[in-house]
């Protein structure tokens, strides 16, 4: 039994604060001088003898310190602003909240409710509303110019100079431009093969976009069950993803205090949040899959389109026809907005209604500009069932729906395993490519074996480096407890930077043309002994800094030319200094070798123990 | 400081017992019924309705109830038998220990000497004694016929049935056999392919293969530093990190004690040993690489031979030609015998004694039958620096040596890199496998990024997989503490634990034929909500169940049809057993989905609760 304090006295207590040596800094592009577009600066030793380093920042204005953050009122609302001035919406009184919205939860166990409200925005008859349209007219809105900022990471002349760099990778036909315009952001836009997901309602959104064709991006999903965890603990840990690097959200929220629990998050959020309708709707109609209707899940659609929500995960894609197709594997079905309307698909033997309604869907979300996350209810939960015909029945079903939610105006990606070996990966970033038009591509892992429950961060992040860099868009995050429990607070740090490293791996050998520069930066500090700017130029200064102290933790060891690994007579990189500075030396090469070797010889063991004085002594040979 | 017991008193402590659920099986060859090839049987549940699974087993007789474990007196020796009875080998008076063997390591801090004593063994002139030289003969050895028997898994009836399972995966030129025998083994060490690393003084070896063509083995470095851990913690890292999967150990001790450590080692190893003869070296030259000769060097092979290493990591392809190439690279020489080798080929201004006397290296190691591991001692640190000419150069020298070892009748692998972006992983291997002749490659990581310090065991995991996949013979881990300090025993697990993942997705993706076996037991023992036959199936029991228990402690929910993660109603598995349940009932279709529709309405929503229920009424449908 989880022990509680009274829930209506109790606020979600986040973290705040910049992370080691690092401060916010904004760029302001020149298309929009009144966009503040928010970029991580590293901040390096004066050793250093280099630029600190910029990098994409995912964590609001909770790393701010020039911001006071109140939970309980929310993170301001500029974007709302936006929204409005390019016109064709309109305020209107919202759907009032209902009891079955927090599945009937009694006052007992309810939880304490947002207090602020605001009254929601709809897209007008005629008008245009979503990215797509306004990117379809050619008209380039203030979320395209800031996300086409934030991809620049601050680094307008490194990437100006890039060409080189970008020749490097392999981008198996993706067009990573060396700099990213307003324009190309429109472009990609318009031909659906990028999106902005942006809910007019989420005025708090630091918008992104997530397209082949740029930084890969990564999810997390977090979320209450029935059996585990509470609203502030939901809260916190949206902002925990986010602090270490999770680009969108998902609030997979089951059980009492549903709609609660998104309010508070979305209110909250700067980063887009997404969810899977279904799972509020199945509360609403007391967790039996077979009494789900149009209506219900309808009026779910709409309560969440006025909060906020940037994308659903829509499974219109499991139709009746496909679900005997999974009778005889390993694992059947393994999506729990799958198995949900398999269920219903079969106790009524009718078609989903998911997918006899996808027009209706169309409709409601277009006025709101949600995105579509079409769900891979049929995904393989095991290596036995990769790439089996059910899969793809339904990957070839959600490329008809992509190009309807197209005609419809509204954004699209498209969502992927899974459970998928090594081999077998490629086949499915290529087939989802070709069926859905290059809508972006958001996968789950793939995890590439079945063997290793409590490591499956690390099972999927190899797959999910791999399908990153053949051109999946966004990665969702599997934790450590994937498949056992409930992630906590310590298994969303570990699922965030397993996929930061697996994004950031696909990004290098796509021949992202900047992703580079902190792999370097980072190298020249480790090849530096810079210990303070290699642990804050990685992906947790706090992790690497804890584990050099474990066995060294003396603030002189901070300076020291070796670590516990191999001590300080045997570090490789202090030897290959010696080999760097005699070469800098070099004006004649035999002359210089036989220098050198003079002095190595004079300088006899003292040398291996004293670095510095070989490179004191290089300056006056 | 270190608060450590008298050292003359003290005797490594090491983890004795079975992993949960499992025991210690014997297979028999037929070719060698004196042989007891050891496989490890995971004991599935009454419930599972399947046999036993019996998978591969490194942890020696440590997990063998029946073995009394004595620290102190070591192994038995039984292979000992073996190497005598072929003959061609003499008894001698070995080296003496030499106060320089343990860097002149005073009483105060000596370790406790190990107290067995065995004269070693060596090969006479014009007999056979390498494994190599057996094999280009036809002789088929006892170690050949264990390691086919034990690459076979014990899964004889399905791997003879395995031809399709091979058909599925991509093998870039492998050429794995269903069923593994005598005579493939033979063959494939005669050609080079492959390696049975197996020192005659090494009798308390189970023999292993190393090899593209066998399933992808995994090595774990341990090994003490000046200014960390002790001799008992090295003991407990061997017998811990062949417990959790470690294929063969390597021993990097640098240092005061260096010959005890190794002796403690060796002499409780089942596994193969290997380690980097220049460290101990440099320690008998008070760790000035000035000072090294080839006769301390050779004084320092002849010793570990008759130790028992298995096999040497020699840097001869450092040359002093390349050692200029690496002057601009950002992270110079990061392997800790290269640059020791390049600061004395600086210092003399001479070539590599390592180079200019291969050919002597070869007549010693010949004699014990010690394998080259060709160290790669100018591979990348840093992504910056890979496969740039410095790198390809020294693989070039060691494609030459190779042939030079083989000649000279020498066991042979090359060791590779270091940090590789993901899209110049396949061009190292393709490389590796023309320069040398498919001689096995073994390689560390590669990371494919730089910029997770405290990670690394997942940036390098990533690479592990696909060069593994692409046709390495061996993956070396990488722990989370790289770049950081010396790794504890929570290190070393979590680094070998992951590089079981890396090798096992690799033998997934190459077409292993039994591979599979063990990702479809434990997503049938998933499926079906065996809990602990999910936790026992997978690479570490302890954690899985660990972190099941965290949100769902109790015994009660070990049998539950759902974990926190999703809660009771939400239980994707749960409603697709009933999908199952459903399509086995069906002869006409459209009947039996009328009947289930009509059942499940009936039902409503206590089917969603109550699964079983549902499996029930099915039986009667």
């Amino acid at each position: 039994m989880n022990i509680r304090p009274d829930p209506d006295t109790t606020v979600p207590a986040v973290t705040t604060g910049p992370l080691p040596s690092s401060r916010k800094i904004f760029a302001t592009p020149d298309a929009a001088p009144d966009l503040r577009v928010p970029l991580r600066e590293i901040i390096l030793s004066e050793k250093a003898g280099e630029p600190n380093l910029p990098v994409y920042d995912t964590s609001g204005p909770y790393t701010d310190p020039n911001v006071v953050i109140d939970v309980n009122s929310g993170l301001q609302r500029h974007r709302t602003a936006w929204v409005r001035e390019r016109g064709g919406v309109e305020e209107y009184e919202g759907r009032s909240v209902k009891p079955e919205d927090n599945g009937n939860v009694g006052t007992a166990h309810a939880a304490k409710a947002f207090t602020g409200y605001h009254k929601p925005l709809r897209g007008l008859d005629g008008h245009k509303i979503t990215q797509l349209e306004f990117a379809r007219a050619g008209i380039i809105t203030k979320e395209m110019i800031y996300v086409a900022e934030r991809e620049n990471l601050g680094r307008k002349a490194q990437l100006e100079r890039a060409e080189e760099a970008l020749a490097n990778g392999e981008s198996f036909g993706a067009e990573i431009p060396p700099f990213v315009t307003p324009e190309f952001v429109c472009s990609e836009i318009a031909r659906g093969r990028a999106i902005i997901p942006s809910n007019i309602n989420h005025g708090e959104l630091e918008p992104m976009i997530i397209g082949r064709n740029f930084l890969t991006k990564i999810n997390a999903n977090i979320g209450n069950s029935a059996v585990s965890s509470s609203v502030e603990e939901e809260v916190d840990k949206m902002v925990w993803a986010t602090r270490w690097g999770a680009d969108t959200v998902m609030d997979l929220s089951t059980g009492r205090n549903i709609h609660t629990t998104r309010e508070w998050i979305l209110r909250n959020s700067p980063v887009p949040i997404g969810t899977v309708p279904i799972y509020q709707a199945l509360e609403k109609c007391n967790g039996d899959p077979v009494a789900l209707t149009w209506d219900l899940y309808r009026d779910t659609l709409i309560e969440q389109c006025e909060q906020g929500v940037d994308y659903f995960t829509i499974h219109a894609g499991v139709r009746l026809a496909y679900i005997h197709l999974t009778a005889n594997r390993v694992t059947g079905i393994v999506s729990r907005g799958g198995s949900i309307m398999a269920k219903w698909c079969l106790a009524h033997h009718k078609e989903s209604f998911l997918y006899t309604h996808f027009e209706d869907i169309c409709d409601i979300m277009r006025k709101y500009d949600v995105s579509f996350s079409l769900g891979d209810g049929l995904r393989p939960g095991s290596i036995a069932d990769a790439n089996d015909r059910a899969q793809f029945a339904e990957l070839e079903t959600l490329g008809e729906l992509t190009k309807i939610a197209w005609k419809k105006g509204c954004q699209v990606m498209i969502e992927g395993p899974g459970h998928v070996p090594m081999h077998k990966i490629k086949i499915n970033m290529d087939k989802q490519l070709r069926e859905c038009g290059e809508a972006p591509f958001y996968t789950l892992g793939p995890l590439t074996t079945d063997i290793a429950p409590g490591y499956d961060h690390i099972t999927s992040g190899i797959g999910a480096a791999m399908i990153g860099w053949f051109g999946c868009a966004m990665l969702c995050y599997v934790t450590p407890k994937e498949h056992l429990g409930l992630p906590d607070r310590n298994d969303v740090k570990t699922g965030v930077i397993t996929y930061k490293i697996s994004a950031h791996a696909s990004d290098l050998a796509k021949g992202h043309p900047a992703a580079q520069l902190r792999d370097d930066a980072l190298s020249r500090a480790r090849f530096d002994f810079r210990w303070e700017d290699q642990f804050n130029l990685g992906l947790d200064p706090e992790t690497a800094c804890k584990f050099h102290d474990e066995t060294l933790p003396k603030d002189a060891h901070k300076v020291a030319h070796f670590c516990s690994m191999c001590g300080p007579k045997f570090c490789s990189m202090k030897i290959t200094q010696d080999v760097r500075d005699y070469a800098a030396t070099l004006n004649d090469q035999e002359q210089g070798m036989a220098q050198m070797s003079a002095k190595f010889k004079e300088m006899g063991a003292s040398v291996y123990l004293d670095a510095d004085k070989v490179k004191a002594s290089n300056k006056v040979l």
